[in-house]
């Protein structure tokens, strides 16, 4: 929505919303039965809720586009996930809640193996384990920069996050950073795309040569490859643009960032999705939106497990009542994006969503699935236009013009 | 779809891509049977697909818009035909494949007749025989102008191209140009619409005054209009945008010239659907994108014959099984405009529109015709967005963020 519009409509009042994200939640039929994950799972909650909600499918960015974590879930607390588009490195940095300052430059940073030659031939490194990565990151703490500070945190597996902390520092770097993308090549220097940028090009190049020098033992691990350089993006919080006061409740730290990354409070939580509810009601009075994430679907999904994607679906649904027994003013079950067991990765495919409201009007779905979403009467519509139904629903938004 | 997100996602692949226009498709129910051309014909190769594809109707332009042939195309070709918006005199121009420069500015002419105070009483000139179109077409070619030269094409019957050639020339002239649009009226002066462009009018008006006087006695086409004047394109080329290697196969000149607008590499075909088909499978192994062009549907619509439409619609569905032999990764069956036989010309109607792929998912269709791809899973959606639809059921997007 413009955001002229929005400014002019938005009314806070003491309704709550609670958006419910299941990961990678759309999928496609399984080529046996052909019916699709949500199909196939016996979710009595969410089929019954879906009967007395309106429901449709989102398009997370653009037809035919397949989202990456962070733009699905921007989409979905109502930013326009391309004009807010954020760099792979400072999401990186967010995701483990590094404390980036506005004119740090992040990057994403993987362990690989190169043989004598210096040609990758793991960009992986045999995804070492995350212990290795801490050790070899303490290693790579030792390494000086003129005029910048280089700050190093180890994420999981083979990757990790650096951080350049310095005066006049630039991301207009080529986003894909020295990683040629495939094994068999050589890294590349990290490139500036402007005059301006060329001194943090030559800072990260500096500190790559310096890196792969300390590590060059330490097989497989024994090179270093640098993308994604991005600043903290400037989102303008969900306090100020839909005057809400919104908190988070997500186990991986991925979704923890971006939630405060869109001014979201970060609430404490355990390590289940029981947890997650637990700490739903416990927190219900202390806030007006509740972003719950349920990473399963997706884990599954990816994997191409269809049996537990299925069973993820049915744990989700057997959780619902204690959220419906809150009775949010508006509930909304969304998806980030599809993750086909099939594919066994993210898609392009529109994602089932539902928005249970006192005011929706009544359609024909009595089932939470794709094809059922297909009719529903929200139809197929762009994700960011989710939220500002959710509000339209609680009774947040004044009329538009006389 | 936003360039800078198609940018970031586009990744060629080997897969092979293939776009059917059906010129005209869509329809309208004939009073009698209440059953659309495509409800009333037998075409049960485009039935089954349908049943295994994803369905759904394309705007091509806007609700409402009714489409000419160029916006038609190039929306189905991946571009915003209202931002690639194509002057007429350069359509016409490309049409019949002239050689435009860059800085020429093409119109498109008619013969008329007007009576003797100069009154236009055929803007058609009782569309006369394209030999007679030739002959007084060679005879202007005799004009001289001050500081351009006046290069002139027949098209058919009393329709021409007239193209200015020289210095400084500006397309900013009043597009309707000297047509009046009316039986009944005078032609008007070409009208610049800015300072700049006022020398360009005066040209165009003195060739016009020239051009009068030398047909003056040419009835009954004893006069000529001028209008749509406009600069070559400069269109992004598919290859460019989208990575493909794209071909087209059409039979008449204006839609070869569409395509040629677009980047694609022309194949020179026969005469009837059956060697476009057999164009198609002969360079199969050379390209990874074709566009396939059937004109025989609109033209029966056009001309308001229903049964004629109703067969050409079985005529292209004959032949489908030779298209489907080859096992192109996506087919899309679509059509740039709807042509309703009822109302004996172009119409606003969306138009029916498959996709068949590996990864679509499936939808309740088992037909194709209006009603039933209204209910498609696609929905009802800009035909601009087709193509990026099939470059990700192609494999050719990767995830847009991290």
């Amino acid at each position: 929505m413009d955001d002229a519009v929005l400014r002019e409509v938005i009314a806070p009042n003491q309704s709550k919303i609670v958006l419910m994200v299941l990961d990678g939640l759309g999928g496609l039929p399984h080529p046996e039965t052909r019916r699709t994950e949500l199909e196939t799972a016996d979710i009595p909650h969410l089929d019954r809720l879906a009967a007395e909600s309106a429901c449709g499918l989102t398009i997370p960015v653009a037809p035919g586009v397949t989202p990456g974590s962070g733009p699905g879930h921007l989409a979905l607390f109502g930013y326009d996930p391309v004009r807010y588009n954020i760099g792979r490195g400072a999401l990186e940095a967010v995701g483990i809640e590094f404390p980036l300052e506005p004119s740090d430059v992040a990057a994403r940073g993987n362990f690989c193996t190169v043989d004598e030659s210096g040609v990758i031939t793991d960009r992986r490194a045999g995804r070492i384990p995350t212990e290795r990565c801490v050790e070899l990151c303490t290693l790579l703490r030792e390494i000086d920069l003129p005029g910048a500070v280089a700050l190093i945190e180890p994420v999981r597996e083979h990757r990790f996050v650096l951080v350049l902390r310095g005066e006049g520092l630039s991301d207009d770097l080529a986003p894909l950073g020295t990683d040629p993308q495939h094994e068999g090549l050589r890294p590349v220097p990290v490139e500036a795309r402007s005059a301006e940028a060329e001194p943090t090009a030559r800072l990260f190049n500096e500190w790559i040569v310096k890196a792969n020098a300390l590590i060059k033992d330490k097989y497989p691990a024994n090179a270093v490859l640098v993308r994604g350089f991005a600043k903290y993006p400037d989102l303008p919080s969900m306090q100020s643009r839909f005057g809400l006061n919104p908190a988070a409740i997500a186990i991986y730290p991925m979704y923890r960032g971006l939630a405060k990354l869109a001014g979201m409070q970060i609430l404490t939580t355990g390590g289940t999705f029981e947890d997650e509810i637990a700490t739903l009601r416990e927190h219900w009075h202390e806030f007006d939106f509740f972003f719950v994430h349920y990473k399963k679907t997706d884990a599954a999904g990816e994997d191409g497990d269809f049996q537990r994607k299925v069973h993820a679906l049915q744990e989700f649904d057997a959780h619902l009542p204690k959220v419906l027994d809150l009775k949010p003013d508006v509930l909304m079950i969304a998806g980030d994006h599809s993750t086909p067991a099939v594919m066994a990765a993210h898609s392009w495919h529109p994602v089932p969503f539902l928005l249970h409201a006192k005011l929706t009007r009544a359609d024909q779905t009595d089932a939470f699935n794709e094809p059922s979403c297909q009719k529903g009467g929200l139809g197929t519509f762009p994700a960011r236009e989710a939220l500002q139904l959710a509000l339209a629903h609680a009774g947040r938004f004044t009329k538009y013009g006389a």
